[in-house]
């Protein structure tokens, strides 16, 4: 069983992380961060040892979680000369195999979330995708994970990877359309806070009808009038302007394959 | 005091506000679609009185609410003979004075919010944006509108539109890119149900930290190693591919504008 934790970073996930597995009863022996504040921050709220040297990481845990950015975790490797441990990284885009080297038993241990270090995350709900190089091993990191969520899944690398890149259409791109409809309503004296409700619906709805089936709109309903309305308020910014017109065409584009766009001599008032 | 109301539409918005309208008292006297079964179905939901002919309709109410798509309300109003009537229609897009020539006292009455016929509605929340031809009118709107929501704007047909246009982003577009991420994870047979505890921390962080703030992802990163590891997974469908770049571009950017990308140098693990 798993129970003494290393844990190498300490950006969001990790903070995050730590935070839930030291909730759910784990020892965190020691944090790494090469940033000595970053250590001593996540060390200090996690109550434990910290580490911005690699030479002097406390290697006698149970398992080394390596949670920093997905082109340091190679170099990291490199530095942790004992090849005789349990270790597992947290990314999503990092396939199983850059740990196979350099360890007994690795594995990934993928949180599908997004997070901040100053916002606090309840793990219960969120999916750990799992991978691991031994179902043994796989076995240990699901009993790990099974206590701090109750969505635990295997997902080999390859998923993993489309899993990732399909959360950074569903959350980044998602945010950046926020970002964006929060700047265009600012340039007019508006407040976001208008459109929270709607925000709130929006998601509220697809966790019960798929997306596709709950669209709604003037690319929805192929309403050139009004797309062509919104297009000349936004001829002052021609950025926005065009992710406007290229995200409208994709919806129109979207219904069109499923031979499901409401013609407008056939559309209900 | 408006309590008696003619409902012209039958449509998603029509459908929930009156519902919302008859619970919180209302008389709806009638429900006109050009579609007899929308009609028929809107009507007998709301246990009242339907016609599909415009020269039946029931002028006697206090107040026309027009609730049909954009580019049907010039010829409804030609089609309503009596000018002396209080209208109001309830589009993001439509200025105002579409409705001046046709009415004795005319306004707007839009809420900000995503329909579906199918999905009950909870207006105390939905932000009702206001407009009228007159103080008194204006009164009126307001204290109908304060029956149904306990957020009441006043708003013009400009900052209407502009209105409608962010709305556009937070929601179609939004819901769109849920869609896509939908399709993504099935084509490599993953559930869409994996990303749902996701989207909704994306939504809920909105709610307390500004999207530019929240945003977090490879894009934000400037990293390129992933970015260009998604395009790779996306190489066999040209316009999902299409789309992560340009959103990906259109992110990058919008964080050199505020001075603000991390560099790969400074950012912590």
């Amino acid at each position: 069983m798993i129970q003494k934790i290393t844990l190498i970073g300490a950006g969001n996930l990790a903070t995050c992380l730590g935070k839930s597995l030291k909730k759910n009863g784990f020892d965190i022996l020691q944090v790494y961060s090469r940033t000595k504040e970053s250590a001593k921050t996540l060390a200090k709220n996690l109550n434990t040892k910290y580490t911005f040297n690699t030479e002097d990481l406390d290697l006698s845990s149970d398992i080394i979680v390596i949670s920093i950015k997905d082109d340091a975790i190679g170099g990291m490797l490199k530095k942790i000369k004992n090849k005789n441990l349990k270790i597992v990284h947290t990314s999503g885009s990092v396939p199983m195999k850059i740990l196979e080297n350099n360890s007994s038993c690795c594995g990934v241990f993928y949180p599908v979330m997004t997070f901040s270090k100053n916002r606090d995350i309840d793990f219960s709900e969120i999916p750990l995708c799992l991978e691991a190089d031994s179902d043994e091993f796989l076995s240990e990191l699901k009993e790990m994970a099974g206590r701090i969520s109750s969505q635990v899944l295997e997902i080999n690398s390859k998923e993993r990877k489309i899993l990732h890149m399909a959360a950074v259409f569903a959350n980044n791109f998602v945010n950046h359309f926020y970002d964006i409809s929060g700047n265009i309503l600012k340039e007019s004296g508006l407040s976001f806070d208008i459109l929270k409700p709607l925000i709130r619906e929006t998601t509220s709805k697809i966790m019960e009808i798929h997306p596709h089936d709950a669209q709604t709109g003037p690319a929805r309903r192929c309403d050139k009038i009004v797309i062509n309305r919104h297009l000349k308020l936004l001829k002052n910014n021609p950025e926005q302007e065009k992710i406007y017109k290229f995200v409208t065409d994709s919806i129109i584009s979207s219904y069109k394959k499923t031979n499901d766009t409401p013609g407008r001599k056939t559309k209900k008032n």
